[in-house]
């Protein structure tokens, strides 16, 4: 087959891009016999479907506003209900201004065409959200990793990184990240801060999780911190996302920026799509003007919270000291070890072969990578199909040490 | 005030990205009082709200497909409608394939991130819908631009243009181009598509406009021809858009490439922002799906038809000679010249004051601009406003001759 780097000249970037192989062996995982733990979607049949009628019904009430373009910027009415949002978790809103984005995947590309030429250094953690090191990648970016403990990004390795030039942004997921799980600590928030505003760098704090926390307590945001660090509140961006709290099809993300910042965002955004669409950002202001948030919100978290429990007693009572993992306190994923040196990526057909399936950690990393992890998603899946799915790990792996 | 390029170190590409002086001066048009022929926007009192009301009712049916994460490529149901409509205007799918986007501008951003390095050559339209321009702009490249006639672009020029680099990309708006309203004879896309195809250069035909005509024969896109010019097939790319015959606020384009190429683009747009917005694209499915789009187009065209001629009337009628234009068959502006000098860059303040809005010509310009011409949107004006707008202008103008 011809293929498009053969026979038309690609950018050196686009080129550059990879189908990543993951994505083909887990084509499988979408026969309808196999549990997936695999994906990074949140449950469907929890969406407030209802809610969304009545929220569209009332958009729908005022054609010219729901219908029409838009303002870069983003709809007046869904800007200030997320303005509201944010301010509600301690954000103060001044010499700042939030941009309306389609997805938070957008927010990343807009702050990469921002301020990344080639060749330039992001700071990322290790593993890390796929998406956002293509994002950076198709920006000409050179990305480098913090490894992560149970704090977080070890973010004390920037005084001791090598880099090829000073970076130009740092990019974390703050609480649970994809795929580790792991939270960033209060006390790295602040060193962090601190050398960004002492080194000037960006950091961008991106935060899609952080609604799905079920137990503990959350530290207030980077941004909401980096009021009380000197100089570090002109050096703070934040994106997030109404994808885990609503829903993913609406494509609504958001980033603030200090607003000199902002305004240049707003520039490029222009240039990508105009404006996100109107239509979904109506209905959404409206259903955020609504009464129904918070109780969909206990909704989701009540039932992942159920999911995560059965998913991480079922692994332990399986797999006992041979699969390592620490329960997160939200999030969407359980990240996990295997201590016998069991190679995930070898184990995947065997597992697919059984009925179940899951990311391989490998799949996470740009570099050099360990093969004895594995990514597992609890929130599409009742917990009687989360304790059958580790049945059918389980049997799998014990075929593979049989072999 | 601090300005983003004097603090942050931003990227080459969007420190050179300016906002439009146009756009500042225009702020003015949004006051009350003034009649605007300055915009680009589809008439909101026309827009289908009972249909994409019932659209939206039977799209969150299955709350899984229109809320949910989607397919990069874009919805099932969407797809195969849009395709359906592309193969009714004679477009053979076979070895083609067809991403949704967000809006064409998205179309325009991945084609550039596709093909495009930095100084890489682009072939557009002179004067040019200016978003492109920005579009090509913030990939890094460079435009240079074919003069038009009453039969579009001079593609013929390709011939003697000296060129720093081969062209990669060559974009054109081929019917009812904005601002000229400009449409490609048939010769000159037989044309076109036969040097295409011998320098195997990619034409990108945008075609917004086509579904606006209310007088004579559309050419067959330059697509269909493709089929029957050797070899152009693979060199020719496709983007439009519902905005114009369903809702801007929806946000929804599409773009058709050869197969090979359709899939690096893919790879390209999930990390701008994974897929556009399944929610609206659940609804314009089932919207399609239906019987009204048809009668709709009916009624957008009689009165846009209605309108441009009673623009064209109220000018011819005013100023006689001293303004020069073809009334377009379609689309959705008058592009117009002075003939006395009239410098329109200095007869906005005025027209303004007197208070009506247009558009001056040289925002349409990258380089060198003429100054004595005007764009005129007819859309979003019923005929006794239009007619009151031109006699604004008409004052204004005669203030500045007497001046």
């Amino acid at each position: 087959m011809t293929t498009a780097t053969s026979l038309y000249p690609l950018s050196t970037r686009a080129a550059a891009l990879r189908s990543s192989d993951v994505r083909e062996l887990l084509k499988a995982a979408q026969r309808a016999d196999v549990i997936s733990l695999a994906g990074g979607l949140p449950a469907a049949e929890l969406f407030d479907a209802e809610g969304l009628r009545a929220a569209t019904r009332a958009a729908l009430e005022t054609p010219a506003a729901a219908l029409q373009y838009g303002l870069t910027e983003g709809q007046p009415a869904l800007r200030a209900a997320l303005e509201a949002r944010e301010r509600s978790h301690g954000i103060a809103l001044a010499g700042r201004s939030l941009l309306v984005t389609t997805g938070s995947q957008q927010a990343l590309d807009i702050v990469a065409r921002l301020l990344l030429d080639e060749g330039d250094v992001v700071v990322v953690q290790r593993p890390s959200y796929l998406a956002a090191l293509q994002t950076f990648a198709l920006a000409g970016a050179q990305c480098v990793g913090l490894e992560e403990d149970e704090d977080g990004a070890r973010v004390e390795d920037l005084e001791t990184l090598a880099f090829a030039r000073k970076p130009k942004l740092i990019y974390l997921v703050t609480p649970f990240a994809n795929p580790s799980g792991a939270s960033l600590s209060l006390r790295r928030r602040q060193w962090l801060l601190d050398w960004a505003a002492r080194h000037q760098v960006l950091v961008l704090e991106d935060d899609p999780y952080g609604v799905l926390r079920t137990e503990g307590e959350a530290p207030p945001s980077l941004m909401a911190l980096a009021q009380d660090v000197p100089g570090a509140a002109a050096w703070c961006g934040r994106t997030s996302t109404l994808s885990k709290a609503v829903a993913p099809g609406l494509r609504l993300g958001w980033l603030l920026l200090p607003q000199a910042l902002a305004e240049a965002a707003a520039r490029v955004k222009q240039a990508l799509d105009l404006h996100t669409s109107s239509f979904a950002q109506e209905v959404a202001a409206q259903y955020l003007a609504g009464d129904r948030l918070e109780a969909h919100l206990q909704r989701v978290r009540g039932a992942y919270r159920e999911r995560r429990r059965a998913l991480c007693e079922a692994l332990h009572a399986a797999f006992g000291d041979a699969l390592v993992f620490s329960e997160p306190e939200g999030g969407m994923f359980v990240w996990a070890r295997f201590t016998d040196g069991t190679d995930t990526r070898v184990l995947l057909p065997r597992a697919l072969a059984a009925g179940m399936a899951y990311v391989p950690g490998d799949a996470f990393y740009a570099d050099a990578a360990p093969r004895d992890r594995l990514r597992l998603s609890f929130t599409t899946e009742p917990p009687a199909r989360l304790r059958e799915g580790v049945a059918r790990l389980h049997a799998a792996w014990q075929a593979t040490r049989g072999a």
